[in-house]
């Protein structure tokens, strides 16, 4: 992709202007001063203050037509509500308009818009794998999705409007890689849902009094346990089937370390140990 | 203990000169420039090296009477080495001489010291909650205590040497605890030992084409998981009854949060999340 250059968008909207839909606004400030970024959110306040940062040049607390003439429209807010918005916004636009998703999951709300005609035709989901345990555009950072991968999910809205998408991601600094919605979703319970639970579940089991002998193993593992407990609620239920079977998978990674323990099996302890190891300094190598 | 200046040691001897050795080295080499610092191990190379580096002024592969005559010998190896270790050393050592540890486990360590009663009278057992993943002399920081927990082990050596430790420990910037080898070994099996398990179990779930779909999250929650396996081994098997007794609590959590994500009871779930999260956030307000 060296040396190429993407058609900028002239307008983009953000449904929901947190940390997710901020860091566009930012991003795409940044790399395309020419576009127009409106804001559509619940408060007035907070849309001010967002358009008071610089992050945006108008914005609504109710999306209508004239928002949705041509452009892309970005839908930033939790899983639950991407599914109600991606139709609305559909029954207001013109044909010309892309509608894209930032949500964690996507199986269920492809699955739904596609029983909307209006909105099947012009809705691509798409993930970009990038984020923070601080929430609101305050945190927002026009760097945030430089280098992430972002996933874009086949769709029947046409291979133009997913070529569209994935400029639209590969322009804010994204690697961008197409899948189904569900090979998403079985990778994402993996990659993302999984460790969340995991981390929880540390952090649950240090009584308060022991939290003054943590180090920063404890604090780094559990780091991400201290994310929103709504959004991540909406996000495990929203990926309901994956993250069970990614459970089942951990309960049975801990039965075998369990067993090589109670044995006092320390060869069997050590390859279980090492086989993680490898696999976590490979992520290293990797970037 | 505003104000107070601690009588340094006129000598340290460290045998293990790797991470930890190697940062007490730093930090004693930066508040107590008269102090002689000496290093015991394997490779003659290593630890030349690490006097090149000007954290040892001394080095032996072989501990003899003349390293032990006063001051304070710290073992740093790995827990499976230490009893060994300590026993040696007092074998060798005048009364004068503190002999301490830096290991990650203690009831056993100290249940196997005091078996012996020359090296009973010398040692008391220390465990400063100080690390990296990234083992080495090369790695040692001379803050790597500062500002952390230490906790040292109650004692048959005698009060005046379980003071002498503290005040040891204290003088590189730790946070000081006495308690038991016991209760540490319960407090670490769930702030350490557990969520070092449980990053392992995350890493482990991942397959190596879904790698490059994990962000920061997975990072920060298997970091620790790349740390070396057979210390980690020796830790674990060391650790061995409280470490299955905090996995039992991890897989109970673990079938809370199941149930919930497959009765689709997103208020329980949030619950659960929302205690973790807010332990987690505890541990930020507090430091």
């Amino acid at each position: 992709m060296q040396g190429h250059v993407p058609q900028p968008e002239r307008q983009i909207v953000i449904n929901g202007v947190g940390l997710i839909g901020g860091s566009i606004a930012a991003a795409v400030r940044r790399r395309f001063p020419d576009t127009r970024i409106v804001g559509i959110g619940r408060s007035e306040t907070r849309l001010q203050a967002a358009e008071d940062a610089g992050l945006l040049d108008g914005w609504s607390t109710r999306l209508d037509a004239s928002h949705v003439q041509d452009g892309v429209v970005i839908i930033c807010l939790p899983v639950d509500m991407i599914v109600d918005a991606v139709r609305q916004t559909a029954s207001l636009a013109s044909g010309h308009v892309l509608i894209t998703d930032a949500g964690s999951t996507k199986a269920r709300i492809c699955d739904r818009v596609s029983q909307d005609p209006a909105a099947a035709r012009l809705f691509v989901g798409a993930h970009p794998i990038a984020g923070s345990d601080r929430g609101g555009f305050e945190h927002a950072r026009e760097d945030l999705f430089e280098g992430r991968s972002c996933i874009v999910t086949e769709s029947s809205a046409g291979a133009e409007r997913v070529e569209r998408t994935e400029r639209f991601w590969r322009s804010l600094g994204c690697r961008v890689t197409r899948m189904t919605a569900q090979q998403h979703d079985r990778i994402l319970a993996r990659t993302s849902h999984l460790p969340h639970l995991l981390a929880s579940v540390a952090a649950a089991c240090v009584a308060e009094d022991q939290l003054p002998f943590t180090g920063s193993g404890f604090r780094d593992t559990t780091r991400v346990a201290a994310g929103s407990p709504s959004l991540w609620q909406q996000i495990l239920c929203c990926n309901r089937d994956e993250v069970l079977s990614s459970i089942g998978e951990a309960e049975s990674q801990l039965k075998k370390l369990r067993a090589a323990i109670q044995d006092g099996d320390s060869d069997v302890l050590q390859k279980l140990l090492d086989d993680a190891a490898r696999r976590r300094s490979q992520l290293d190598e990797d970037s």
